[in-house]
């Protein structure tokens, strides 16, 4: 089973945000903050959507950072999706 | 009877979610978590909704994600339907 | 008197729900849930609505499923009607 | 003295709403209901209204029915008057 | 000193309302209620404003009755003005 | 250092309100009041805003009025300056 | 590891805001107040944003005053980001 999402519409997957320090330690992820990291599972055709045309311009492996507040989350197959809009990923981390 | 949806609106019956663990064992849906996977029933004949133009991208038969707060239930002959905008589904599950 | 709707307002008469069960019985609609299904009553003309060109698609004398919280109610001769946009009908029952 | 409305706006006055009941008696309109019907005093010219051209569609004298929540109440010697947008205006009573 | 209004906003001076019973008996205007009649001052030149071309239909030395919410009160000189937009000014008093 | 506003944006300073009554007595602006008076201090070279163009109409220097509850507060080498879009400001004072 | 945004957004780095008085001593800035002064460390591609053209008119490496309640925090490599859309930057400072 996958997950084929419309218009402007992007699947993501979070990645566990493991907090380095400087000094080089690892401390995993706490559940308290929501990890904002995110993969790209599953980008959308684009198209007109509400009337405006949008163009894709992220790509399936990316990891983006996307905006707190935004999309909804998604169960399938014991995994747990986000699917945005393209305008709620502020930024691909390189 | 049979539900005809106007404009950009979609018929949707949701399926009930169970929830398969990776060790295959399969949960059925409970009803606190309301289940986001829906059928399309029905699908409305796009056209100029609210001044813009809109194709419609799904198809009766699908099985598709939509939006947790969007739609409103419909009760008829003893069934239960959800009537949404294409624009709230998020993505076709195949 | 009648009720003659201005621009893409449709005048709605609300059917009083029943409730068929499968097996066939019959439960006369209670008061408690606001049925959502009614008769078109009268359409208006349609035109230019907020700057955008309407075209109405509805028909007096069709069975609608109009949305939960659109319309206004309006008494005129002991009779209750509700006034909604067309873009508030969801679906026509046939 | 006398209101000239500007733009897409109308001057109503409320008609006195009473109640006839299906066996002819008629009962005064009470005044806790506010009545929702009124009647068209004044007419303003149309025009581009906020970037958008509105066609006046209504006339002086028409009974109408216009939306509860809507217009703005105005006391000029003595009488009130409710200064509504023609939009808000549900339907011509006839 | 004086106030030039900027776009389509117009300067406005409240008029002390006065209220004349059928009789003829003039009551001054109470404090508590606002009046909501006021006098133009001055007058925007108009134009493009916020995307959109406005054309001014009010004049210097109209009185005026304005949306009750709208405006902002200024202080110059010790007299209180209050700056609307044209589209608050729901109609003149002739 | 100086501010160099993007867009449709107006640096302001405020100017100490001060209240001159009828007979001539000045009183020094009390700090409770929010004076609304202030400074253009640096204009925006406007151009394309949220879509829209807009021309600059405030110079440099000019007091103007502006609206009660837009703009932001911005310290730099201990001075208070305001920073409003055009829109926000209602009248020059001359 | 580097944050390359998207659209019409911009990464930013708060400068760490030190009050100098007029007589001359410097008193580091407070953790009270949030700073508004951040620095510029990416800027997006401009483009089509929402159905309109955005030009980006600032450049990495300028100290900026963006809006207070705008932005996004983003922690990456024990370093905070701020992500805003240019429209959130009020003014360069130079």
């Amino acid at each position: 089973m996958k997950l084929v999402p419309l218009g402007d519409r992007v699947v993501l997957k979070q990645v566990a945000a493991e907090t380095t320090t400087k000094s080089g330690i690892v401390i995993p992820g706490s559940e308290k903050e929501k990890p904002q990291q995110a993969q790209i599972i599953a980008v959308g055709p684009g198209g007109v959507v509400d009337g405006k045309e949008v163009t894709m311009q992220v790509k399936v492996g990316q990891t983006v950072i996307y905006s707190k507040y935004a999309g909804t989350e998604v169960k399938l197959e014991d995994e747990t999706y986000i699917i945005v809009k393209q305008s709620d990923i502020l930024a691909i981390v390189e």
